[in-house]
């Protein structure tokens, strides 16, 4: 519990609303989208960059852990308290000013508190979108310090590569304000300082505003769905693909099998797209888009990517043994549809993992074996940014009558998949979803001693309050 | 002059050919590509990561000035001593052996020593290049700690965004030795740490190998000359093409006219190449490029561009008062000759200058009113990426008979020029150059105190040897 003197003190700090202390008020940001959830000490709501700064000062002085949140749509546990009751929560859902809109700069400064769907919805008179694809609808800020991806990264990159500026309040005992990039896209005036709270959790500093890159909005998409000849020929796919549309290609999202047939059987809106029923081993999203209208010159945007898949047919390695084209909106629905779908087979242990582009299918062969023989009741329903070498390996796990799963065995399974990926497969434990409480034993185990220590050095100088879920020293 | 132990010490670290300590011998590393040069206490010349290992950890336990230098092409004195004679130059130019292309991954993992150049044609047989366009042909390690960004910055992007991992040595005791990546393009498990020695100049450590995402090359382009209705004008046009055209545009640089006529004038091989020889008094190159052979149900590029010119026309802005098609090749070998040509007109002050993309034209025309006023003998002729903010800012000014120069007059130019375009235009004062001892002043003033003293706090935690030409602290 924290000492009543501290409660008053902050809550004198962020005024009326400001600060949360009822069990019922916090029950909402003591809970992750999924997997975690903990107890607060209290909940500061502040409404200004000042404020944040004054909240984050008291706490680094007073040395009370605080977790900054922001949309809490993180699957790592890194935006909620833990159990111990002694964490507060920095809630940043009233940084809701500036949304300031540079059209000929194509960026947008906005408050962390904004969420992707509001922004998006407010730049699309404009043509523009912020361009991170994603199933979840998290906050500005969140989406910074977990560097989010997408299913369009491919195309516009990660939000590292779209974030041209940041103001952070950093983890120190006076809550330091920075401005961090003006919104310039070239500018090398020594260290890129905004670089350090991308990625990470909130261990150096609160974002509590960004200027991002913007894109224009696609006018005109075409996709198709590709089945592989096997699973091992989706990379000479995806170099045949981007032979024919190199940097045009706007997606090349895998879908398992499994997953698949899970999600047809679970989602009664959507129809099964594949001839007599039978769902392919493995499945192919491929988008083109343009941002423009189409041109009367111009062949229809479906009429480019059929000619496209015809010269993939005839490709020397035949990597492609069938295509269906079909409207975008019905083969996202499928591809969106997927997270939900794999949920209702049973117990899933998500694995968000990357590897070289080539890598992804060999491991997933390599996994099929291992499982086969250690794990045999397991159901590997995995998909996900092939096009980028990212894989959600979610692996589905019966529950017992009871609705009860074996935690142990659980952690054994994650345990196995993620020591081989890394250890033998060259992975990374954390693909998009960046860092927190979830995956931290991972962090521990696989960074270099050195750069552990080189953090600590780093948080010391910088941030030596306690912030962030994650330890990163 | 350094005492005869250590240059005994570090010829015996770097065997045979690896030190020179003959002032002829170091000449070629003493000076840089355009204005600076210096006087080495020796040149280091390692051939392995182990022995620039050897030597920065040497080099920092015995308090010796150490310099990286690769390509030696840089602008601002980076890469070259001070005239003191105490500073030694760490050349990579011997680290050549690692050259492993991942064609799956569209990636390349390359020691510091190989130039842009000899890679992108290593690369060409397998249609990939590396996205970098330059005038000058620096080598990979030099890339990095400037980094460049280039004429295709637009499409593709910096070297921060192209680069996937480093291994570097630490400017630390024992030259330690860290890994930074492995080549993935979705990694997110803590601190990005390589992001440190991108654009910093080697002042924490010595890249050596780099992992560098590759592109496929460009197949198809076709070119224009657009002519603005006025300067001012220039971003209308850029918005109007980038509706039309989207991320497909792959170059949107400015040139001026008086850089223009400057150029034709000196270089005889260059065509006029606007009706009756009138120049234009701005210029926007236009590029737009596809990485596929034409297929045969497409229009050809240059169909593309001319109708895409034809509706930028009719623009409701009118931005555009005429516009020129025109072969690649030719168009671009005006482009090229521009620094060149500017140089034949008389002593160049040259200002690597970035502005949020709407605000390169209002500088300018701002600048033009203070330049008349104030320093009437000075032609402006620049040019540059202006479809991402960035001009090269030049100011010519005229020699005396003898070939001498008012170097305090140059001084006061520079000083008024870069002080209103950071203070009043928001610029940052090197977009692409990076930081050496010829900006050194500008970082100084314009980096604020707290960032200053963060820089100097991670040096000490994890790069305390003097090392690099700059200070960041």
């Amino acid at each position: 519990m924290l000492a009543r003197e501290h409660i008053d003190n902050l809550s004198a700090l962020l005024g009326a609303g400001g600060l949360l202390t009822d069990r019922a008020d916090m029950a909402g940001y003591e809970k992750g989208a999924r997997y975690d959830s903990g107890r607060a000490a209290f909940v500061a709501r502040p409404a200004s960059v000042e404020a944040v700064s004054d909240v984050v000062g008291y706490c680094a002085r007073h040395a009370i852990p605080l977790v900054p949140q922001s949309g809490n749509t993180g699957l790592v546990a890194g935006s909620t308290p833990d159990d111990s009751g002694t964490e507060g929560v920095l809630s940043l859902e009233r940084l809701r000013s500036t949304f300031d809109l540079d059209v000929d700069n194509r960026s947008l400064r906005v408050d962390a508190g904004f969420r992707l769907s509001e922004i998006n919805a407010r730049l699309e008179p404009h043509g523009l979108f912020f361009p991170i694809d994603l199933g979840a609808d998290p906050m500005a800020g969140g989406m910074v310090a977990t560097n989010t991806g997408g299913a369009r990264f491919l195309r516009f990159g990660d939000v590292r590569r779209n974030t041209l500026g940041l103001k952070v309040v950093l983890g120190d005992e006076t809550g330091t304000i920075v401005d961090l990039g003006a919104g310039l896209r070239k500018d090398n005036t020594g260290v890129d300082w905004k670089q350090h709270f991308i990625g990470t959790s909130g261990a150096f500093g609160v974002v509590t505003e960004c200027t991002f890159n913007l894109e224009r909005l696609p006018q005109q998409t075409a996709t198709a769905y590709l089945v592989p000849r096997a699973p091992e020929h989706v990379t000479a796919l995806l170099n045949a693909m981007e032979e024919q549309l190199g940097t045009y290609l706007s997606a090349f999202e895998g879908m398992s099998g499994a997953a698949i047939t899970r999600t047809l059987a679970h989602v009664e809106a959507l129809r099964n797209p594949f001839p007599g029923g039978a769902v392919p081993d493995y499945v192919i999203l491929a988008e083109v888009s343009r941002s423009w209208p189409r041109r009367e010159s111009e062949q229809p945007l479906e009429a480019v990517l059929e000619e496209v898949l015809s010269e993939v047919w005839s490709h020397s390695d035949e990597p492609l043994a069938d295509a269906f084209m079909g409207p975008p909106q019905e083969m996202w629905a499928l591809r969106h549809a997927l997270s939900e779908g794999v949920k209702s087979a049973g117990y899933v242990v998500g694995l968000d993992l990357s590897f070289a582009r080539g890598g992804v299918m060999p491991f997933r062969a390599r996994m099929s074996e291992m499982l086969a023989k250690e794990f045999p009741d397991v159901e590997v329903c995995d998909f996900g940014h092939v096009g980028d070498g990212g894989v959600h390996f979610n692996l589905v796990v019966q529950r017992e009558a009871d609705g009860s799963v074996d935690t142990a065995r659980i952690d054994a399974l994650r345990e196995r998949v993620i020591s081989m990926s890394v250890e033998q497969h060259g992975a990374s434990f954390s693909a998009e979803h960046g860092l927190g409480r979830r995956n931290q034993h991972f962090y521990d185990r696989y960074t270099p001693h050195k750069l552990k220590s080189m953090a600590a050095q780093l948080k010391q100088a910088i941030a030596p309050g306690p912030l962030g879920s994650t330890r990163l020293g």
